[in-house]
């Protein structure tokens, strides 16, 4: 291995939409999984995928990483003038706008696609820079489909290329001898030259990049096949890694990705599954000895944390960042035209997913979802998505994944992203074990255009009710809901155990009422309410169970806000066995000293 | 690399009892993920590794992988007299009679501690057996602390060693040398000569190996101290990976384990993490190009499937071989004398992992639990059992875990897993959401203590209750169950959606019945039942939600058991929400489909 110990290794990737900047974590996964050295990832972004990215990278934290975000918008203009017919679209040839993207100090770049999975330390690839000969500056690996010989099927007419041409999905770039020879020209005069006869290209920058090579052949640097094994479907990249055993980097070149057809597909799906799946905390790892400043993180506060302290599991929790995956499926959102549009937030683990597709059905307004859980099973989730019609269906659901961490559900946490990347000016407050009455959406948007808030201090309180049966036949009306309350079908919430949470909204005066009433503050009120999104935040020292929220509505009643009681809304509460974390609460006395004890703060 | 593709890399382990079984897993994943070459593993292992690490390695079935075992109980003889006060106890001498214990066929063998991680493929370690001279036969890293110095405290006194000594956590021996130089008698003559002076060992077969190094420093071969960092509480192991960025193997063998101090211990951690929540059905990786037979396994049906198929998933699932991890908790079950004992046996997964402790303060006698997790959730089980009391202090519970493997719930294999490895005559087949009466597990011993079944085919009932009420003070007696299930508290189980299921019960007799009473089968009978535990299994084509149970009371009515009701047992079944797998039978026309389509058989 010829590269010098901490060297930052430069890597190029072009992410657009939700999707692909989903897609990419894998290959980032398996990139930090095999380094030994400070990486600098250049992303070539629109703007949902700098969003998700950011906020990604700045929550994982990984030591010797810096990323740098250059807007697809700006560079459009040169390539967008290209008829192109493969599914990137645009974002297809983005990879010809490398040289004016990148920063001019950027001498050298791997450039990768998001569909690429390594198996090998990556160093092993910026090491062959140094086999480049002076006129080379592009690296690449021979494309191991016949596409370009041009006999796949009858009429079948590639673009130019040398033999079977090249695969662009990873690149080694000279970036400084491709400036000098006039790149960005060579490329527009070529490809001009064959649309002419072509008129669109069929696999984006990989037609023109091997139409260059086809005329300019002095300057490709052949790459061993086994740093690009092509899964296309007519791929032979058997013949690449029978030979040679070890494979370095996989390519999911198939628009069927992991469901191609290949006699080893179980193999390559089992390297791929290895980082889908893979704990990113893991990937904090330090490199010893490289302490260049510049790509070193913050030394973190948790270090000064003792192990042995009893409470150090609370401590622990407050002070994490939790990483943080947002928008994880594909979210579309056209603002209305009113200014009153209002968005359910609310967080939720594994163990409730099954309340998703209930209460899409209750609500279809937009939503703000954050799941609390593993990498692992988030892939779970994705799958549980992608086989629900409910939740395919509806693309005003925002799904923001926090990565757990720790032994306690971060629920302040989780409520303040959820809210946070809330497009519409107001929110709905609720919690996942809610289904609200059917018509909420509807009812809450006529409420606020009719009262026309003035005052952003206001909380409008949506009464809670719960049944104890799991097989509700739910109330279609408020005199439904009264009459199922007078039969002891239903109760408002926590009638039993707590009843001073809900206590304060006042149902006697609610049976009756028709217009919003104000109702005082009191002590451990906990309602559930419609606010404007720049409501304060809620207090991440509260993990686990217990004072979350009730800290929160203490909060805003201390800043002044008004609680509105609205006469015609209601929630009801279905019912669940006890987390894990009630669990704790009621056995542990641990967890419970320390909620009680004054002088450890607030912190359960 | 100087390792001949496909050579077969052999590795002796020395493993005892459920906890080390446990952890070993975690060495055998890092050695798996990195490999790429045939493994052939040799288990010193008493009867309990045995037990668990044969059904684990049978179940996990891991391409050009081999495991043989050698029982302890056969070589004790030879290392029980030496006075050993390290923790291992007898087993920590053992590695002292690897020369005997592994077959004469045998030349070479890497020799591990089962608190190792692997960084790198074992190969690499393999391929320094080239480098030893001719008297060399023992290959071994320096001790990383100044334990061997003696200056550690006053009057410490360790055994004799050659400068800072030799740690025995990581060993290369060439079997066939080291036989002919007499080992046995080698060792035990250092051994009984020093034991007049030092009256014990230390660190057990360390202190022996050292003595015989510092009498016969030609045998020794200096391992590079990066394949074993040894994070003892004392370790200068910096001085070794501060030089060398490549880490080989770390060796956790400070008592205090993953909680050791030590300036890189998250680096190191994370590495261990890595692998203890990997997901080993992942390391089920062919390795292509070594067809050497008895190291490959029998192509799977599994590949017979087409994955166009819209049943491919139910298929699947059919034949799955779950990887099987018994007893994963430390477990003791003394036999009672009166051969009537009786062991409760349910399955679960995460999400109903807070009925154990419940469960616990219910039925004080032996239970068998199967767990339904993947390697992370595992790991969370783990600790939530270390934090719980009641769990800890119950050794008469075994936890079987099965790898979670496709997408359902594999309802019936896990119930069969259960009752297999249950080590009381009788069993009591039940399910996780149902707690038992109070002295339900007194009361099934005396009944058939007193009824003395003469004939195996006898199905004793347990009438089976509901509530639909989270805060449920449990019923004391017959007496205050009847009362309640008047006053509509309670219910007979399931009387509102699937009253079929248990009506055959005949609750109407029960509720006057003071002896058992004999009742016909019906369609549908789904009852709780008590039977001897050679009861037959249970359908595994069942997998999901629906007719597993029902399955298998038509089968032991087919095969002519009696369903006898007992006048003074019930069970209630505790609310939840509906688990996923219902919620998927609820509203997937695919998952109905199946289940009711004749010509697909029985599937889910």
């Amino acid at each position: 291995m010829g590269v010098p110990k901490c060297e930052v290794l430069q890597i190029a990737i072009v992410c657009a939409g939700y999707n692909s900047s989903r897609s990419v974590v894998t290959l980032f996964k398996s990139l930090l999984f095999y380094r030994r050295n400070p990486l600098h990832f250049h992303m070539i972004a629109d703007a949902k995928a700098q969003v998700v990215l950011h906020t990604l990278f700045s929550s994982w934290n990984v030591p010797h990483v810096e990323v740098s975000f250059y807007l697809t918008d700006n560079l459009a203009a040169d390539i967008s003038w290209v008829p192109n017919k493969h599914y990137s679209g645009v974002f297809g040839l983005m990879k010809l706008t490398l040289n004016k993207a990148l920063p001019s100090s950027l001498k050298k770049v791997i450039v990768l696609d998001t569909d690429i999975t390594v198996a090998t330390d990556i160093a092993e690839l910026w090491n062959l820079f140094s086999k480049f000969g002076p006129k080379q500056y592009i690296g690449l690996v021979e494309n191991q489909s016949d596409w370009y010989l041009g006999k796949l099927w009858k009429s079948h007419r590639p673009w130019p290329a040398l033999g079977r041409g090249y695969n662009t999905g990873v690149i080694l770039i000279r970036l400084d001898v491709m400036r000098r020879s006039n790149w960005s020209q060579k490329w527009k005069l070529i490809a001009e030259r064959d649309l002419t006869t072509l008129f669109s290209t069929q696999l984006a920058d990989q037609d023109i990049i091997n139409a260059v090579i086809k005329q300019h052949p002095e300057i490709v640097y052949n790459l061993p096949c086994q740093w690009n094994v092509q899964l296309s479907d007519n791929t032979r990249s058997e013949l690449c890694y029978l030979e040679v055993m070890d494979l370095k980097a996989i390519h999911w070149n198939s628009p069927k990705k992991l469901k191609v057809k290949n006699k080893h597909v179980e193999f390559f799906r089992n390297l791929h599954l290895t980082f889908l799946e893979y704990d990113g905390n893991l990937l904090r790892r330090e490199l010893f000895g490289c302490n260049n400043s510049r790509y070193i993180t913050a030394s973190n506060s948790l270090s000064q944390l003792s192990e042995e302290d009893e409470c150090y599991e609370f401590r622990r929790a407050r002070q994490t960042n939790y990483r943080t995956h947002l928008f994880f499926l594909d979210h579309e959102y056209d603002p209305t035209t009113d200014g009153y549009d209002v968005t359910l937030v609310a967080t939720l683990s594994m163990d409730r997913l099954q309340m998703v597709e209930q209460l899409l059905t209750h609500w279809d307004g937009p939503v703000s979802l954050t799941l609390y859980m593993s990498d692992a099973e988030a892939q779970q989730f994705l799958s549980y998505t992608q086989s629900s019609e409910i939740i395919a269906n509806r693309k005003n659901v925002a799904y923001h994944v926090v990565y757990k961490e720790g032994n306690f559900y971060p629920v302040n946490f989780l409520r303040n992203v959820g809210v946070q990347h809330v497009n519409t000016p107001y929110v709905f407050l609720t919690d996942i074990d809610f289904l609200p009455m059917f018509g909420l959406y509807v009812y809450l948007r006529k409420t606020l255009q009719n009262l026309h808030p003035d005052d952003s201090k206001k909380a409008w309180v949506v009464p809670a009710f719960e049944t104890q049966r799991y097989r509700l036949s739910f109330p279609r009306s408020k005199a439904e809901l009264l009459n199922r309350l007078d039969m002891g079908e239903l109760f408002t919430f926590r009638y039993h155990v707590w009843t001073k949470g809900h206590a304060p909204t006042n149902f006697a005066k609610w049976r009756t009422a028709t217009t919003p009433y104000k109702v005082p503050w009191e002590q451990d009120f906990e309602p559930y309410i419609v606010v404007r999104k720049d409501v304060p935040e809620y207090d991440t020292r509260f993990v686990g169970f217990g004072w979350n929220k009730v800290s929160h509505i203490m909060e805003l009643h201390v800043i002044g806000f008004e609680f509105i009681v609205l006469p015609n809304a209601f929630i009801i509460h279905m019912p669940h066995a006890p987390s894990l974390d009630i669990a704790k609460f009621r056995t542990s006395p641990q967890y419970k000293k320390m909620c009680k004890n004054p002088q450890e703060g607030i912190c359960g």
